[in-house]
């Protein structure tokens, strides 16, 4: 008998296939392959083929000014050449008779995670994933600064199959003058939360799945550091997976140093162990972080969702928003805490 | 300047890019085509590979009682030989600590479109497809009987690209305990401007609309014997099309005989346009209604959705409920009006 659960945050209800549970080996796809060759705009030496950098890491320059748009970085930020939306210009909100629109404001950014074109996120050393992972916060600290925008979403496709165009590491963000709605429902759904109960929604799950783990039901794949990474109880994808800071905090952008040495160790940990399971999937990761303009909320908790490219979602989901999941989260949970295909 | 576009009813804020827009040839993609060959459960003389029939249409018995599950039908209705829920049993609603569960109590039905294995929807005469619409119909009045049952979501993947498993004509539908999310949040979008105005959203957008066209500024595509169909103003896909009935309905169920037949022609006319312009693309489609449980609705109004299959969905939609669209609805409007991809 299939199950259908509910995302307790934003209401949504999902099937959960129970009784032909898909295994890691059941899913058919490729595994993520660098091909390499070709021209790379992320390569050193090609810093002037991309927009003119807006961040860089640049570790061993012996106290010398570093050379801006050279080689020597670590990491790099770039603004999108190609971006979704411009930095220039008003809003210009309006209408358009019973209509909303205004001019698609926003920064659409890349952050070159390495030099290193056939590297991976999760093979990455870690204080190079910590500087990654700074950029990220530095970039949102710099963004908020410019009133027009409401959000910063970071994000990052892994893989051809999951949408990513160049296989040079690379996340993005793109700055926008909206709350995503995504976000906005999260916020919704984890303050009536709050209004009930004066408790942050989050930090019940993570309490929950902490004691189901000492009772052997475990979605909880592995704890460290202050953070956890779980598969929610009710996913819309098969290997879901969510990364948190154990104790309550709504911004991303306010985590100390050591949150993110922390947070790479186990971001790096999650990934290899779904190569290991999954065979180097593609995958998405997108950071959801309180709005920019918000003071610290009490309700919202800042997190990271990985989605490995397993299933294809077709007119069910795209007309009700109804998922079906393959896999049961505490059957993902388990073969992501042994990190190797567990036989079944 | 991109644009920012708020849909109306969902709230849903999506980037519209138009400096450069996507025109159909832009799209890079495999037509449909019907491979054949090999063995197919819908075909006939394989009725006894399929579970029993639910509903068949037989026009030519000459009297004599039609054999079920045997050859001769036009359309015909089976249950799901691998159903996303199941059709026995209680729901057993629970809790498991602070989530909420039950058990995938539904019925996954397969509508078997024409006994033709190589025809296509938008291709079959249109006595069939409005046979096809009246099966959708039947189906959803029977299953309303069924107390356990909210929602019934018809829809349709077109091609491998949109999911279909099989290339026989068929669409589907779930019946869920629950009324789905996107349409819970249409409702709900929808309830509200309907306090504040006391008109219905959708019968406001077709003023618009029809307005927007006598000056020349159409998404409207085409309006016939009492049905429209038009490009949404912020539509999440390229060339995303919606048709509804020009005057208030709520619930598909309650469409008279005359306007399926009416219904038939604009969405046989819009699929065969779709194919002309972007050269046989996969496709999704669904029907959202009043859940079966409400009384008739002032302010919901049911409506087809096709999604051509012409983008990635990546981290940032995933993530954020963003949707990046590279093709105006006014440009896929002008294309789909003139039925042929138009030189610019």
């Amino acid at each position: 008998m299939p199950e259908l659960r509910k995302d307790p945050i934003v209401g949504r209800w999902v099937i959960i296939s129970t009784d032909r549970a898909k295994r890691p080996t059941d899913f058919v796809r490729e595994p993520v392959k660098i091909k390499g060759g070709g021209f790379c705009p992320f390569d050193y030496g090609n810093e002037n083929k991309t927009p003119p950098e807006i961040l860089a890491y640049r570790p061993n320059t012996n106290g010398a000014t570093p050379a801006k748009d050279a080689p020597g970085w670590t990491v790099r930020v770039v603004p999108n050449k190609f971006p979704a939306l411009g930095i220039e210009g008003d809003l210009n909100k309006q209408a358009e008779g019973m209509f909303d629109k205004m001019n698609g404001i926003g920064a659409h950014e890349v952050i070159i995670e390495t030099p290193d074109h056939s590297a991976s996120l999760a093979g990455l050393p870690e204080t190079q994933v910590v500087t990654v992972l700074e950029a990220w916060r530095q970039r949102m600290v710099d963004l908020q600064k410019d009133v027009r925008f409401e959000y910063v979403s970071v994000f990052k496709n892994h893989g051809e199959a999951a949408g990513a165009s160049l296989e040079h590491p690379h996340s993005q963000l793109i700055a926008t003058p909206m709350v995503p709605m995504m976000v906005e429902q999260e916020l919704e759904g984890a303050l009536r939360h709050f209004r009930m109960k004066k408790r942050c929604i989050w930090c019940d799950i993570i309490r929950q799945e902490m004691q189901g783990k000492a009772r052997g039901l475990g979605r909880l794949i592995l704890g460290e550091g202050g953070f956890v990474a779980l598969c929610p109880y009710a996913p819309r994808f098969p290997f879901e997976t969510w990364i948190l800071p154990e104790g309550h905090r709504s911004s991303y952008e306010d985590a100390l140093g050591t949150d993110r040495r922390a947070l790479a160790r186990v971001l790096g940990e999650v990934l290899r162990r779904m190569n290991q399971v999954l065979g180097a999937p593609a995958w998405n990761l997108s950071l959801h972080s309180a709005p920019l303009k918000t003071p610290t909320l009490d309700h919202f908790h800042w997190h990271l969702e990985i989605i490995p490219k397993l299933t294809q979602v077709a007119g069910f989901e795209w007309g009700t928003g109804f998922f079906i999941n393959p896999t049961p989260p505490e059957e993902a949970a388990r073969y992501l805490r042994a990190g190797v295909p567990t036989a079944t």
